[in-house]
Order: C-alpha cells, then sequence, then structure tokens
C-alpha cells in the first residue's frame, strides 16, 4: 500500500477469485466453469467484429440487450450489459443500497461483502438454516435493500420465486437483487417477477452455462426505471463497458440455445449422478440446483482434503468460516471426469483420515 | 430515475459519449477512432483465444503486463490494465483523489469532472492560458492531486515532460496522473518519469494508435505501491475485468510494432497537412499533437457549422462551452477523407456564414 492510497480503502480486503492455476495441468473444479467451450457461433461472431474493433462499440448495445430481451419476453429498455455480472452487481450496491444498507446471508457469494466495504455500505448477514437454506423472514422482516443468490453459492441450495416474491411484498420501499449466476441450472427463476414488481432487479451471466466465463459478459433485467439508475452509474464510470466482441459472442452464444439447453442438461444430469456416488461414497452433498457440488465428509479435515486433491491435480474451491471450513465446492465437469473425481475424493479423504487430519 | 436510486446519485449527470450512429453512413470523424484496421496479428490471436472462453482469464493477466512492461522497459509490477483508460482513470480518482480532491484544467476531457461527482471528490479547475496551453504553476501552487491529459483534450496541446516533472516536484505528497490517451502521436511522454517520481500515473489507451477503441484495453504505469493499490480496487470491484478476447487482442496489437509506427506516422503525416489546409481555408487551428484537430472560422457560429456538416454526412465533436462552443474536433483519418474534409467544412462554414450564422 502506498502513502497516497485514500483513508477509505486503506483496510479494504479485496476478493479472492478462484484460482486460475499456470504452474501444471489440473482437474480444474474450482471456479464454477462450463467444462463446454462457447458455441461455435461465437468463434463465427468474435471473428466477424475484429475488423471493426478500431470502431467503439454502441454504448447503448442496443443489439445484445434486443436480443436479451426477446429470449426473456421482456422490453429492451428492461435490460442492460455489464463485463460480467460482477460489474452489474457493483452498480446495484451502489445505487440501491448505499442509502438504506445491504442485508444477505451469511454464507453466500463472498463479495458482497466487499462491495459493501468498497462503498462504505452498511451490511447486516442472515445465518443459513440448518439445511444451508435460507429463511425468507429474515429479509422479510428488515428494511436493508437485499441481494440474495438463487441459487445460493457455495451451497447451491434454491430460495424459490414465491419466496422472493414474499421479500419483494414485504417492503416495496427497498430494492431486492437475485443473482442468477447458476438459476439456469435450476428448477425455476425469477424473471417472470420482473413485470410485476419494480423493486426487484434479476442479475444474469453468461460465465456459467453459455460457456462465455472468459468472454466478460453479464446483464440484469429490472423495471425501465431500474436499468435507467444503473445505467446512469455506467454511463458515469466506463459507458464502453463491453467490447465489440464479448457483445457479439454474447449475441452468438445466446442465438445458440440448441447448443444451450443440451449443454445445461449435461450439466444437470453429470450434477445427479456425482451427487448418489458421492453420497454413496460416504460424503454429504447439499440438494444443489446450481453447475456445483457442495461436498464434506463428516469428521474429516476439508483442507487436508482439498491439499490432497491438489497433490493428485484436481483443484476444488474451499471457503474458511465456522460452517462452511470443511465443504469444498466443486464444479460440475463432464461426466467423465467427475467419474474420476468421486474415485479421487473418496481416495483423498481416506489418505487424510489414515494420517489424522480429523476435526 | 427510480424512487429507489440512493440521494448520492439523484444529481448526477453522466457523460455523453461521441455519437456512435446508427441512421446512416457518415465520414465519422466525432471519437477519435484510427482510421486503421486493427493488426492483422490481432484476429489471429483472437480466433485463438475463443475455443477458451468457457475459462475465465488470468485475473492477473500477467502476459499483457510483461508485454507491456517490456515494450515501455519498466518491470511488470509498475503496469496494470483496464477496460479502456475510463476504468484505470476511474479507479485514480477513488484511489488517489478521495482524500485530497482533484484539480484539472477548465478544458480537458469531460470525464473528469463526472468522476468527481459520482465519487463525491471536491475539484478545482485551472483555466487554460489564452493559446490554450497548461500553466504549470497552476498545478505547482495547489495540494490537490492533479489529473492533466498529455496531450490535453480536445485541444490537442501538449504540456511537455519538464513541466510535468515540475508539477511533480512541487509536491512530493500527492498523485498526478497524466493521460497519455493521445501521447502516441505527440512528441515526448512521460513514461521514464515513473521511474523517477512514485506520485506519478501514467495512463494508456489502445483505443486511438493501436486501433482498439472497440476492444477496451488501456493500462496505466507507476510505482509498484500505487499499481497495488489501484489493484486492491480493481480486485474489490471486478477482478476479471478483460476478456480473454481482449486480453490477446492488446498484446497481439503490441506485438506489431511496425504497423503501428506507419499508422502513427500516417495519421500524424494527415494531420500536419490537413492543419496547414485548414489554415489556409482561413480558420483557426491549434497546434494538437493528438490524432485530432480543433479547429474555429473565426465569427461563425460552430454548433451552425457542425449541423451543416452532418446534413452533409460528415461527424465532428463540439463541446459546448464559453471557450470551446465554436471549435470542433475533428479526428483526423485517412489522407483521402480529411481532403474531403477540408473541402466540407470550407464550403459549410461558407453557407453558415451566407445564412446569417455568425458569432
Amino acid at each position: 500500500m502506498s502513502i497516497f492510497l485514500s483513508e477509505k480503502y486503506r483496510s479494504l480486503k479485496a476478493y479472492v477469485p478462484g484460482e486460475q492455476p499456470r504452474d501444471r495441468k489440473y482437474l480444474k473444479l474450482n471456479t464454477n466453469e462450463s467444462p463446454f467451450p462457447p458455441s461455435p457461433a461465437v468463434a463465427e461472431a468474435v471473428a466477424g467484429c475484429v475488423g471493426d474493433l478500431n470502431l467503439y462499440p454502441d454504448p447503448e448495445y442496443l443489439s445484445l440487450r434486443s436480443a436479451l430481451a426477446e429470449f426473456h419476453g421482456v422490453t429492451s429498455d428492461m435490460v442492460t450489459v455489464g463485463a460480467g455480472s460482477d460489474e452489474i452487481l457493483d452498480w446495484c450496491f451502489r445505487a440501491f443500497f448505499t442509502d438504506r444498507g445491504a442485508a444477505f446471508p451469511d454464507v453466500t457469494y463472498g463479495f458482497y461483502k466487499v462491495w459493501a466495504d468498497l462503498y462504505s455500505i452498511p451490511y447486516e448477514t442472515f445465518p443459513l438454516m440448518d439445511d444451508f437454506s435460507i429463511d425468507p423472514a429474515d429479509y422479510e422482516n428488515t428494511s436493508r435493500a437485499v441481494v440474495i443468490p438463487d441459487p445460493n453459492a457455495p451451497t447451491g441450495v434454491r430460495l424459490g420465486s414465491a419466496a422472493v416474491e414474499r421479500i419483494l411484498r414485504a417492503d416495496p420501499g427497498r430494492v431486492v437483487v437475485i443473482d442468477e449466476a447458476y438459476a439456469d441450472f435450476a428448477s425455476g427463476d425469477c424473471v417472470p417477477l420482473t413485470k410485476k414488481y419494480d423493486n426487484l432487479v434479476v442479475v444474469r451471466t453468461f460465465s456459467k452455462s453459455r460457456s462465455l466465463a472468459g468472454g466478460r459478459a453479464g446483464y440484469c433485467i429490472a423495471s425501465p426505471e431500474l436499468i435507467r439508475d444503473i445505467d446512469l452509474l455506467r454511463f458515469s464510470s466506463n459507458p464502453y463497458n463491453l467490447s465489440r466482441m464479448t457483445a457479439a459472442a454474447a449475441e452468438a452464444a445466446l442465438s445458440d440455445n440448441g447448443y444451450f439447453e443440451e449443454n445445461v442438461k449435461k450439466i444437470c444430469d453429470t450434477r445427479e449422478i456425482t451427487k448418489e456416488a458421492l453420497r454413496n461414497a460416504g460424503f454429504e452433498v447439499t440438494d444443489s440446483e446450481a453447475n456445483f457440488l457442495f461436498v464434506r465428509k463428516a469428521g474429516v479435515s476439508g483442507a487436508a482434503i482439498e491439499s490432497e486433491l491438489r497433490r493428485r491435480g484436481v483443484l476444488v474451491r474451499r471457503f474458511d468460516g465456522p460452517r462452511t471450513g470443511d465443504f469444498l465446492r466443486v464444479t460440475v465437469g463432464e461426466a467423465s471426469d467427475m467419474k474420476r473425481f468421486v474415485s479421487e475424493i473418496a481416495s483423498a479423504a481416506k489418505t487424510v483420515a489414515e494420517t489424522g487430519n480429523l476435526v
């Protein structure tokens, strides 16, 4: 830290993204990426725009926004786009949480706390229930603005739109942000509610189900008034936030719905098979509706299993904390990789237990 | 504006980017884009990374940062990257201007005022001298943090590194940001000073001289401590801020130095020829060291000339204000286009004068 950094940021702790390893080849199940490359339509669309890269993009991103609006059955003034859903969430914190403060689960996406700290926004967290589910009553009884991932991360557990609707109704004077990064893998979503509630923002990403984590495209759906607020911040910080390549890649990925549905189905099928196999091998696994599983071996140190897996060339993610520290968040990859994973984690847990790394 | 928007942002006025027209084909000289497509190396590099877009980028962007460091003869811990230089400038305002406040010229890049307002940063502006040059003494005698584009926009007039050095020395306790978006077209730059002064940030972009306005890549060079501060904000808002495609495009553009130098030379040559032709046609033109010219016809309304040019299919940019309102900022395009431009503006000014739009 330099002597020049503002007082405001001197105690800020940045978000730590999942490792992008460079030292060797791993079975990489640590950042919830899709195991499938993007649609072939993406390569074609990107190649088609490279010759125009000397020109700025359309800062309104009308073409992409219209395509997203059509896909979701809303109007294009109900959509705006970000460089990944993180950028959208950053704006939502500033625009809607500054006055009210924020409320979110104690076990959730670790970035919420960072944005709250970054923008000096007070926040309260509500503990998940024993089965890692969210109690909607917590959020009905606070006047703070709310952000909840649905399905939640890193548990994969879904809250569901009926509960979200109760939270929306409990206080129509504050915004509720539903972070649907993983909703394409779930049994439902909250997009239809955006037409009914003017205090709802649904945030989406192309990173997981659309195989574009490296493309950096996210978006949100909300009332036209909320979208204008978010765009006010977008145009006040970085109006050309998506490259022409990203906008073209996202639009192409959206257009290839067959490929998208096929991949989502494969991942969900593999998730269920892997979950059963892990349970049969004596692991606890939540009923995840995301593209990852949240896994623990009762009595065995999660940190030790994580290390042993890494030694074996398998990367997973672990989040320190009293309730999460022994769980591993495991991205659902291809079927063959997950078969290998089940065998590796069973063997790793055995090795760890034998060497006495118990909890 | 919704009822939900924070009080903090209710009077915020967003930056207005130059128009990206959709209604017809224009000779587009309004956003300082390069008239040349990106290097052929860019298409190849981008095509090579599309298959990996399902994976997140390296959030450290080590490959691109190392290439930039090598190009500029600094170490890679003296470089960080942004989605355009705007994103870098946004972080600089937050990190270094919050405590001290900001100082910048009265006629300059319009976004500085927006960032200051966005982050509730007090600022003062110093008027340019009569010839549109910056008086370095203004900035030597303020304790505020400083941001100056060199060359300045929209005038194109250069301050120069000797004057910047005086400003740096005058108060080593505050940061000076030199926005070198246009420095590749100028007779010198401040990058060498980053090795000597730990309170200097030099901001660069791939948008102009590297033909990547649509690719969204910028970077800055500063002491390792300042870079760590900027990266603290980057990792606290959007760590994967560049797509794999943008990082690959930027690195490829940087590698093709022959193409870059050839284009810069063409643009500078065309700028000088166009300037002389405009002066011969009775226009006032500043001695711009950027890829644009700042042009006025004494006594004739700039707004009227701008409209008349638009009617003729030529887009330029005009900034309202007592000192700038009658000037047009004209991007330097290809030689043949600029020949047409000189003829169009001379004829447009004549039409305007005849219809009585005088000032």
